[in-house]
């Protein structure tokens, strides 16, 4: 297995993860247009780190697979809902998404806000249905507003500032990735904690795991932006320096931000040492993504 | 007391639902310039029917005021959202909204999806911290987003099509209309209902007279779209016409139309005699729905 390969395994989980997606959406009530342009949002393939995460997370604390499946199927609907919401021609602006045309660039703009809407709706119908145990339905619940809303609360500061005037670039930098991208990270590794029964310690390990993995993700997310080509990546590149965003190697420069995110896969593993060999998958998944190309 | 103005205990609900929005929106860690344009599309006024209704419904089963209001916000929240993304550019392009710039007039664009996404979730994250009955709280969860969804479903219908080729005029129109906004304020009565320990018979009592009054607040408003200006609406006039929506008295007339209307209040009225005077709020509410000029 070359290094930049995810590792083996992930493609099973990726494979349970869509059926469970494409089952929850089939089983809801939409107009005939609208379920296509949420299928289409969502079933495009992409890396599914997220619910990769969920699952991981709950086989480590000893749970099954099957626990796992509606957060990790809820919190795919959140990523994507952002994904339509962030390509929008007054956001980001883009017409390319996993290689193909993006949401509003295939349905219309109208349809990609009122996808985007619905897939923001779903996860909570679907974990109040598919949750059976009523305390852990609630946690859930919960935890999947909070860290949507820390990331909505990150799309903006993006996008359109908002920041205390005392922050240094580092610091805006930092408080962006860590709502923007990191909170749905970290919460995925807690979302697979809480859905597989963890003890509080368990809970806390994964937590910090999923934050070190959360800015590990955006801080290589930033390397590639400006080292990879758009066809590697199949979206736009470069884009974070034409629009002026900060951005790690724009305050660091390359070869720190490499250190950077070897630290942080460093800390990572070191979260969930505790664990064992439950816990290999979610180490093998933190080497890949220090190292992955797109 | 005028039979076209609310009934006076009218502004004390909305002065408790106000405060408990402002309060629920304060408690959220959102950077100032997204709890700004949250604040701006939540705290305009407006008639605050749905939460108006969640309220009234707890108090006909005999159950405290202070039980309704989180689903009371929750609720409203989820229709400010509705309304912020609704009149964006690429959906509605309204510029008005009661009697004021519409959200992306005022903020931009890009604020206005993030502030109506924000609102699209912090209900959930409002209902898991404030009920405090595990039980009652995941059927509030439930039955909101099942209502947003339908609401989202109507949406789509109104302003993109996807009906089943089968379906006459009328038969577009209603299940337009009964998803659109019938979804929301059904559902406002059933969440008044569960957040007051409804008896089975209560609860399908309550959904009944939502049921009807949900339609009954469309077909006036088709009417009032025709027969007012927008001066005296706050929001744009014979819009529905100008964009060839479906309307009722486009497809029956303005007779006919005024008659149905007629119907319907007498069919929410009979839904909730059994309720006896606990139910007089709600019979004010609905006999002031089908005067209302505005």
């Amino acid at each position: 297995m070359s290094s930049a390969a995810p590792p083996a395994w992930h493609a099973a989980i990726v494979a349970d993860v869509d059926a469970h997606l494409a089952r929850a959406v089939s089983e809801m009530d939409l107009p005939a247009n609208l379920a296509q342009a949420v299928n289409y949002a969502l079933l495009q393939g992409g890396k599914r780190l997220r619910p990769t995460l969920v699952v991981l997370s709950t086989e480590a604390v000893g749970a099954r697979r099957e626990q796992a499946l509606p957060a990790a199927a809820a919190i795919e609907m959140i990523h994507a809902f952002s994904l339509v919401h962030d390509d929008l021609p007054a956001m980001d602006d883009d017409d390319l998404r996993r290689g193909q045309p993006t949401c509003h660039v295939r349905f219309g703009e109208a349809m990609a806000i009122l996808a985007g809407d619905a897939l923001a709706t779903l996860p909570y119908l679907h974990l109040a249905r598919c949750v059976e145990d009523a305390a852990r339905r609630s946690r859930l619940i919960e935890e999947l507003a909070a860290a949507t809303l820390a990331m909505i609360a990150g799309q903006t500061l993006d996008t359109l500032g908002g920041f205390a005037e005392s922050l240094s670039a580092r610091q805006r930098l930092e408080l962006t990735h860590r709502s923007k991208t990191g909170a749905l990270i970290r919460s995925a590794c807690r979302l697979g904690a809480i859905s597989g029964g963890a003890t509080e310690s368990q809970l806390a390990a994964l937590t910090a795991y999923g934050e070190s993995i959360g800015l590990l993700f955006q801080v290589v997310d930033d390397i590639l932006d400006v080292t990879q080509s758009a066809e590697h990546l199949g979206k736009r590149s470069n884009k974070d320096d034409a629009a002026g965003k900060l951005t790690y190697p724009s305050i660091l420069g390359l070869d720190e931000s490499r250190q950077l995110a070897e630290r942080l896969c460093s800390q990572a593993i070191e979260a969930i040492e505790p664990f064992g060999h439950a816990a290999d998958g979610l180490i093998a998944l933190c080497r890949y993504m220090a190292v992955r190309t797109k």
